[in-house]
């Protein structure tokens, strides 16, 4: 496994394996690995020549008042996970070199940043499709893969490749979840035991609004509500969102179809989670 | 040469030149070709193994009350002007291949685009570095030429490349002037035949703060207000502005030095005209 600091150098490896034929595949992290990345970096070796996991905490893509100074972080345990994966080339630029002083072009994915967390994270996507398009431009990869956990940010980035022409396939990869269904994510780390348990309601309430879509019923307030009762009962109150929407514009719908995505991101102790299904 | 419509006909000629080691060298255009673009394609030519002329009218760029709709086009008289300098490829693609239903994904330079044409064209930067990063990643040179008459473009489009990784060098090519000092522009075609010869008074204000600097004179307004004098003589009343900033943030400077920006942009009959040098 190499470590890669700069952009340079990872551009300059990049082009000589073009140059050879061989297929990049990108996996991009921002640390405190956990099984949903090794399946991410499982994936992409089946389908890669040449893997590269990328690891850095993206600054512009946290609001002033979110997690960024506590965002979990240990190179170490993550290199080591990596290394038993076999992985190719680890690129970890520190933050000066991928936001210069003076840095200030931001790609922005206008419509589809405006549904659920873009309205409670505002400058997140951007932040997110910034880095992204930039790590494309660094690593260069065939294939890039994102975890389904985070849907709308798939979404984004399947549009932002769309709209500017690049030529970088976009792999979704379903999402981890543990024993009682929580989906694996770095920020589960803030839950005590305890929260942990509890936080496991987050996914039941999204196996309770399937079924009741499966009894018939369409109403997308109706069969939100008892998804809802599932988190109530177990003390989560701090919903930012517990939706029913299209699964390409993330508008929101009245009555629900086939196909549609159930999206819910709750604040619960230190840690605002997320989840997603499709009915 | 050879006539491209599609972007991904292109991306594959691209991908191919570049597997047999060619530099692809482009230079974008709105069509409405000039003996401006004709300096760019010579310089490029020089460059390249493969030289792309794109020719777009770029509907992003322009602002609801502009000249999009009237925007000069003559799109033989380019191909013939192209077909003698033999250029290798034009790439012309239609408005919905560039900007297909669903569109949504804007690149902004943010600071940058908040001085002189940004102030007057709100938007208009936002559209130029979204197509031109659009046609870097469909055309994929090596090195893009641009006119130096649209310096603020210029910086824009040289800080994207900077902050996005972009592995494109941009070079900038000097303004080509008429017989009387007048920049060229596709825009000149709106003026009358005695506009014309007022706007050459464009390029003289320029000339006199020159000559007002190097007298030794630092103060900006006093310096400016020697350049007005020139346009208004003239009868150029309609002065968006004559600015001196700082050739690299673009930043209004109260005391003029060696190497600064002096910018001009005038509204003369029908036609918005800019111009620029440097002292």
């Amino acid at each position: 496994m190499k470590l890669v600091k700069t952009a340079k150098e990872m551009q300059g490896m990049a082009n000589q394996s073009r140059k050879n034929g061989e297929i990049i595949c990108l996996v991009p992290t921002m640390g405190a690995l956990h099984d949903g990345h090794v399946g991410l970096i499982t994936e992409a070796k089946k389908r890669a020549d040449v893997t590269v996991v990328s690891i850095f905490i993206n600054p512009t893509q946290f609001g002033r008042n979110e997690d960024l100074n506590n965002y979990p972080m240990n190179l170490d345990t993550d290199l080591a996970k990596i290394d038993d994966l076999r992985v190719d080339v680890v690129f970890n630029p520190d933050i000066g070199e991928i936001y210069p002083e003076s840095f200030q072009t931001y790609v922005v994915v206008e419509e589809l940043q405006g549904f659920l967390c873009g309205i409670f994270r505002p400058g997140h996507f951007r932040g997110v499709a910034t880095v992204v398009l930039k790590l494309f431009n660094i690593v260069k990869p065939h294939i890039a893969l994102f975890g389904e956990k985070d849907y709308q940010q798939l979404k984004i980035i399947q549009r932002m490749v769309n709209d500017l022409n690049l030529e970088v396939e976009i792999v979704g990869f379903p999402t981890v979840r543990d024993e009682n269904g929580l989906a694996l994510s770095s920020r589960n780390a803030y839950l005590s035991a305890e929260e942990r348990i509890r936080a496991a309601s987050i996914s039941r309430a999204l196996c309770e609004i399937k079924k009741v879509f499966d009894t018939g019923i369409r109403r997308a307030n109706t069969i939100i509500e008892a998804g809802e009762k599932k988190l109530k009962d177990v003390g989560i109150e701090n919903i930012d969102y517990l939706e029913i929407c299209d699964p390409e514009t993330l508008r929101p719908k009245e009555l629900a179809e086939d196909g549609d995505l159930v999206a819910v991101a709750v604040r619960l102790g230190a840690a605002r989670l997320i989840d997603n299904t499709l009915l």
